[in-house]
């Protein structure tokens, strides 16, 4: 591409920096923010800056947050005995949005991977097992990918805590609902039927 | 989604906000700005703003610019007897890097369109038409999208230009480059036919 101006072609090599932009799509979004009123674009710049400089790691679940303490950590309305471990910020708003769980978190910050050079001292695995013991912790359910290398996770972990009295889950692996039966891959299936839930529990929505 | 913290709802809802990205786009460009550095968000961010305060319409051609009148509309290197008349930005850096046009550019900011409220007096007609006299203009190449918006548009231009001895023509249409006779629709067919090219003049490849 060949700009008129540096100022522009400058702003989009920056978007076309972001994962998933070309130098197309960049050069849409950044004449989108031209048209828009000074303050508009002052807003989203201010947006990404703040967002950078006054953004805290909460020091229990590792989630982002706007204190040092996270909303969630700190709630008192929550279960604080109960921890649901997940692999990124992503899935916690995932989990949030469905408003089912109610008890804390912990954020790994991936998975057990050696093929890509991620072993348990790259992830927030000490301070989890930490937590357990300091806040007595009753239940860990584990929201890991279901691959390998979560099992390897869940497997780890669950060895690190052997001597505490703390009960491990994970989240059920099944059909997803509105998914059909024909197209589910065979490992899916057969865990399916070897996981089966009685209807009772199956029919029941409640809250954890 | 519900997010833990408010910094990071407001930079995926200024993100969202933006043409084609949705809330999980948003999320994910913002996640992936906050594992940069520091310096490299303040880039980013001082792109967009710098661009936004610094930037000139170019006053010849209307065309985005780091000066009040821009590269190509200051260049000795060009033919300033031609202009190739296009709708936006896109379409001078489009065929900028064609590399086959060496005269000068007029952005109309759009066609006629009356269905959308757009006459002759939003666009900057106005502004050619005196081009055309006050810089001795030999050529109008129309560069608008083939559609009947873009002929309203040279045909309403031409008008105003009766009085002038400047040539008008527009770039060509017809069956692109790689693609099917049997794809293309019958109104490029019929026109390609009508408006077919002698041999000689067809393998010719050279600068305007």
């Amino acid at each position: 591409m060949i700009f008129s101006s540096l100022l522009l072609e400058n702003a989009v090599n920056e978007f076309s920096k972001l994962p998933g932009v070309g130098k197309k799509t960049a050069l849409r979004l950044v004449l989108h923010l031209l048209k828009k009123d000074k303050a508009e674009v002052q807003s989203f710049s201010n947006a990404i800056t703040t967002l950078k400089e006054d953004i805290f790691l909460c020091s229990r679940c590792k989630n982002l947050s706007d204190r040092p303490i996270c909303n969630i950590c700190s709630s008192s309305g929550r279960n604080h005995q109960q921890i649901c471990v997940v692999e990124n910020v992503r899935d916690v708003i995932a989990i949030e949005s469905t408003q089912q769980f109610n008890g804390l978190y912990h954020i790994l910050g991936g998975v057990i991977s050696p093929l890509d050079g991620i072993g348990p001292d790259q992830l927030e695995i000490n301070s989890l097992v930490e937590r357990v013991g300091s806040e007595k912790i009753e239940e860990l359910i584990f929201a890991l990918s279901p691959n390998i290398q979560g099992d390897t996770t869940i497997y780890y972990i669950g060895k690190q805590l052997k001597e505490h009295p703390v009960k491990i889950t994970t989240i059920s692996r099944g059909i997803a609902f509105g998914g059909e039966l024909e197209y589910a891959d065979e490992m899916t299936l057969a865990r399916s039927i070897s996981n089966r839930i009685a209807f009772e529990n199956y029919v029941g929505n409640g809250k954890l």
